[in-house]
């Protein structure tokens, strides 16, 4: 049976206040649902995506079979979150470029109608949670059975438990942390300058200028692909193998600007693809709200006060070559959590496949996903 | 005492045939010697020197006290490779911007007498080698006592025990690998595509533009100098230290622009830096010699068999946090080696400092050092 998903967006004219003191007047938000909201409306569960995904989380569109949802191998019918047992909604985020509003998007202050472009506001995961919990609003949802997200999205799901910990059951965080470490933001950086530098970029206002930073999106996604990949995988992908060896004794071409190697051509074609349909403003925004989410500043550093605040039930999914959110990270939370004596459930996944496991089919994981969400079901089939 | 270094320069008028095929001619290499050749001719050390480096290993300029060598606190009097027993010599190689001939020298094939730029044909580990030897023969040396170098320059001292095995006594390989893996050609591949997508690049042919393609260079580096670290000390150096805190409670500014924590701005600083100074098409060059760099090739990836030719003793060395040549590789050339009944003595040394850790104090590496040189000399007088 295909899931057939439908977009749909939500206007909200009372202004949003946002962290950075700024606020953000006249927004939608684009989200999906599937499944069906039971009588006690106590089935939703939401999903929060990570930098470069959107509300389009499972099913596919009316007749574009390719369409998949980037989570389709974990959410639908029969799958480890089942939508024919939970209503599933997944919501675009603030400063996308998929749907709700963003950098694309007329700027309301502005005289000349033009859009946001480098003055939409810096969001942070609080602010989309904040936007979240407003959608949820709108649809009657006073309680989450759970609240589920990867990588910047596993973020946005901690932080749902610490912002409105009476309106979530459960929390389930994958391939996620409490904060970036240092790496991780100068991956950031180097990427976002690559965007800033291009001289395509303008300022941030180049949609005016009819261009498109390109040349700064293809750096920011390949050093992207480099850091989702283990160094394993990228050995059994990729390895030394040449796109086109030279027949004879000597395989080698002797270019540098050209491409020898196979990695570098796999590179190279998710950097071209990536700039082709990704907003350069939304990179920026997206990098930033990762950098900036750290629950323990405002504790001084001090992780399980700064989790002190969480009441709901907890899992936590890493995978063992993941480096970009590695599994030290996620055992930082669980310890946090424990401290606090939360009720918190554990999976490190022996995988390959670096940081991109979280979307990936692996068994034990889509087996520990499931079994989560079965006694989930359960609780809330004694609870009715 | 303060050693004083002299470069000097020698020139080649015998074409230097490379291996892509093509020729180098009318050449030449810039060197430094320290220390004393002795009657024997048979203390002599060559440095062979990574990406960023160049002939000036030891010591410091007449008059410039802040000069010192790359190497300076490895190679001097008294040091682990002591100049008051070995004739060390420090070359650098061809494709630099440091000396040698490279893409900024006239190109001899150029009617109109303009620089190589990107017509500097591709050079190669081996070739650099091959160069080196002819370096040698003109100061006399048929035998080195010892062949070092760590990074690209431990790649240059394993091939010399493979193109001249005859002419080499040690060889002491440190943070060094048999190849480059997926990942490490993934991080090269960016930084050229960064360099060579920068408008000012004009083709690799910028000198005759009056342009310098800074942006390309300074996110080249940014990358380059993630992966020189450790996770482990960046956080320790940086963590998520703030640039500049806003007093009260919120201390983020709320940029994607500007800076906002110290590796950012220590980032852009050491792109900056870089950019004033190291040419483009050099950085082409000496990235894709290490690519192409894989001894084992020609012996269908079997290391053991491509090693069979050393003739010498060896010391490899490697840092636990360098995850760039990460111990792993170092012990594929240790067990190839010992297939081969080589004599190897390997030093895995537990530091934090990532790959920059062959460049740093560290007692227990300059012990190691110290104690295989002093072996080296002590059969030198057994000899003698």
């Amino acid at each position: 049976m295909t899931l057939i998903a439908t977009p749909q967006s939500q206007h909200f004219s009372e202004a949003l206040p946002l962290q950075s003191g700024a606020a953000l007047r006249d927004y939608a938000l684009s989200f999906e649902t599937y499944g069906t909201l039971n009588a006690e409306r106590s089935n939703a569960v939401l999903i929060c995506h990570a930098l470069n995904a959107s509300h389009h989380v499972a099913g596919v569109y009316a007749g574009q079979d390719k369409s998949e949802g980037w989570w389709d191998n974990m959410i639908g019918p029969g799958k480890p979150v089942d939508t024919n047992r939970f209503f599933v909604i997944g919501v675009n985020n603030l400063g996308s470029c998929f749907g709700s509003t963003g950098p694309m998007h007329p700027n309301p202050d502005a005289a000349d109608g033009r859009v946001y472009g480098a003055d939409f506001p810096v969001v942070t995961v609080e602010d989309w949670v904040n936007a979240q919990a407003r959608l949820l609003d709108t649809l009657g949802i006073q309680t989450l059975a759970a609240v589920m997200g990867g990588s910047l999205g596993g973020m946005q799901a901690l932080s749902w438990t610490l912002q409105y910990p009476d309106r979530v059951r459960h929390a389930v965080v994958v391939a996620s942390a409490p904060n970036l470490t240092a790496e991780n933001i100068a991956f950031n950086e180097v990427a976002r300058r690559a965007i800033v530098t291009d001289p395509d970029f303008h300022g941030g206002h180049y949609y005016a200028h009819g261009t498109v930073p390109k040349r700064g999106l293809r750096i920011a996604r390949m050093i992207g692909h480099i850091t989702y990949l283990s160094d394993d995988v990228m050995n059994e992908k990729f390895g030394r193998q040449l796109k086109d060896a030279v027949l004879g004794k000597d395989p080698y071409h002797y270019t540098t600007q050209d491409v020898e190697f196979q990695i570098e051509s796999y590179l190279r074609y998710q950097g071209d693809k990536f700039a082709e349909y990704f907003d350069a403003n939304t990179y920026l925004l997206i990098t930033r709200a990762l950098d900036y989410f750290d629950p323990a500043l405002a504790f001084g550093g001090d992780l399980s006060q700064a989790l002190a605040r969480a009441r709901c039930k907890f899992l936590l999914v890493s995978f063992s070559t993941d480096w970009r959110f590695s599994p030290k990270r996620s055992r930082e939370m669980v310890k946090a959590l424990l401290d606090n004596r939360r009720d918190v459930s554990y999976a490190e996944i022996d995988a390959p496949h670096g940081h991109d496991a979280f979307l990936l089919d692996d068994p034990r994981y889509m087996g520990v996903v499931s079994s989560y969400f079965d006694s989930i079901s359960r609780s809330l089939e004694a609870t009715a």
